[in-house]
């Protein structure tokens, strides 16, 4: 297996990449084809000793994190993230991970790399901590006004991952609502329920944020919009609470004391609530797994969405997606050929 | 000035309504209509020392907090939520306090009670604490997919409340989204926008929640689906923090002691982040305030919810409501009226 990094992308690009680069070579025995600039990458990856199974795929553009994606796409067709994915359409890589800019990450891999079968567009997604373990949430900001089947898509898409990358037997699907009854939601939500809940998936109901943080879900699907709320919400409201603990623990010499003990404590609690710890968000429905990493992802998390881009690779979980779709299309389709 | 109690609503009724209301009439010096069962209230009240102030609004219905919302409203028209709105419709009472069914409080008084001039629906709002002190957040579930000229009746419902009950001088209404840039978000974002940006509101553009718990905005508003869904979030992340926090905090001898000595900041926290502290959710749009506390309210909450209904009709937000979006829509007419 082969995967492509993008070491362009990021506020700690290239030093960061190329490291995280080098630590997945070296710990996970995977090949990396480092994207970009051939006169920055040497020299870093020699000051690393130029580790076996990394080489340079040069290209000189790089797309900043702030750009305008739009404009992006189409000026620069030689950045580094349309190299990687041209790496990915072409099958010289199973995977791409960047930390760079996710609108154009995005939208270029989709462009250039095309969709599964059945898939019609790619989610985004998280994985994130729960009470009992952990959860994949999708979309996250993808597709802000999609249609109910691109939600059950998700919904597939969101049982594969879970099932190869996290481990979870049968996954558990719920879909993000305000209210558990059926009835409750949105129009979005409604459809989407009444077709959920004839699939074959392990479809659970509707679901709250309560449901997700608590464990009685693996996957769950939403909007893009949503999505996106639902996860910069959850990044706020932990920072808030932290910086108001922080506010607390200084306050009194007991505090204070309480702070230094409970160091080891924070840490541990900082290691289980950071989303980077999985490496990355997840760009699912493209042939092969792209991972967009946080912009300022440190080394580990870079080698980490090379490990999550690798297993789903070995785990072949595009095949399977496919084969799901394709069997739930062949089903829905079943009674209508009856008829006639 | 009045305020009516809901007696019969909540996880604990009537015990604590009724000494949420006791301490009401003690330390506000309001007078109080407790509506409920006098069987139940007279002798509640007794062991209260039967306080001045405080009077009983007999009737038997009571509105179960899992019960259907559509039955109930139709089943139970002499429940105390129906027996509490029509106070305020007479106008016997200048707002409402309730720890019932929230669906109930909603559409009963959202028919009985009535809606300011220019307000099509009423409003959920939450108060939420930020870092920098409080924000308030509408709509937060009682319009699910409501039209962009709602959320413009939101931001000024909001702007009121802010500066007369928040003390917010010029409030900063900011427009969920998921990207600062007018583009970004989604088709009902995108309009609002536009009218926000026209209205003579401080209106600050998009925001995502980091702005909001970073207290970059005073008022935030978006639709009901979405707004329930960052509140849930908010509520959904903090306990799972603190669920981890604890696991973390027992597992060493070192963790044990900074929880000890730590305690006390731990409980000053508590009382920053626990939005219940602010009384409740006030319901905006109506003729006078609907204060929605959560059903587990203690009578501090209920006290408290009181106190907002109160300060709501001493400074008259109602009327400022109504002036503002008639001079709005006055404002929006006149070019229309020149052209001619």
């Amino acid at each position: 297996m082969r995967i492509a990094v993008d070491a362009m992308g990021g506020d700690h690009a290239p030093e960061h990449p190329v490291s995280g680069a080098v630590m997945a070579a070296r710990e996970l025995g995977v090949e990396i084809a480092l994207v970009g600039d051939e006169a920055a990458l040497a020299p870093a990856l020699a000051r690393h000793g130029s580790p076996d199974g990394i080489d340079i795929v040069h290209t000189e553009e790089a797309i900043g994190m702030d750009e305008s994606v739009a404009l992006a796409i189409r000026q620069k067709r030689r950045s580094s993230i349309h190299e990687a994915a041209r790496l990915l359409r072409r099958g010289e890589v199973q995977g791409l991970v960047s930390a760079g800019n996710t609108g154009a990450v995005m939208a270029i891999s989709k462009v250039i790399v095309g969709t599964l079968n059945g898939v019609d567009r790619p989610a985004l997604a998280v994985v994130l901590p729960t009470q009992m373990g952990r959860a994949i949430v999708l979309d996250v900001g993808a597709n802000v006004e999609p249609k109910s089947r691109h939600l059950v898509q998700f919904a597939v898409m969101g049982t594969h991952f879970a099932s190869e990358i996290l481990g979870v037997e049968r996954p558990r699907v719920g879909l993000l609502s305000i209210g558990e009854e059926a009835g409750k939601g949105n129009d979005l939500v409604r459809k989407a329920h009444a077709t959920l809940r004839e699939s074959p998936l392990n479809f659970i109901g509707n679901v709250e944020a309560n449901d997700l943080y608590r464990g009685r879900a693996d996957v769950v699907v939403c909007d893009g919009f949503t999505g996106n709320i639902l996860l910069k919400t959850s990044e706020a409201a932990v920072e808030t609470l932290r910086f108001l603990m922080r506010t607390e623990f200084t306050r009194t010499w007991s505090g204070r004391l309480a702070g230094i003990l409970g160091r080891g404590a924070f840490r541990r609690l900082r290691g289980r609530v950071d989303y980077a710890e999985f490496g990355g968000a997840p760009l699912l429905g493209l042939r092969g797994l792209a991972v967009i990493c946080h912009g300022r992802s440190n080394p580990r998390a870079m080698r980490n969405g090379v490990r999550v881009a690798l297993e789903y690779g070995q785990h072949g979980v595009d095949r399977r997606i496919e084969v799901a779709l394709n069997d739930m299309q062949s089903n829905a389709a079943a009674p209508a050929a009856t008829v006639r």
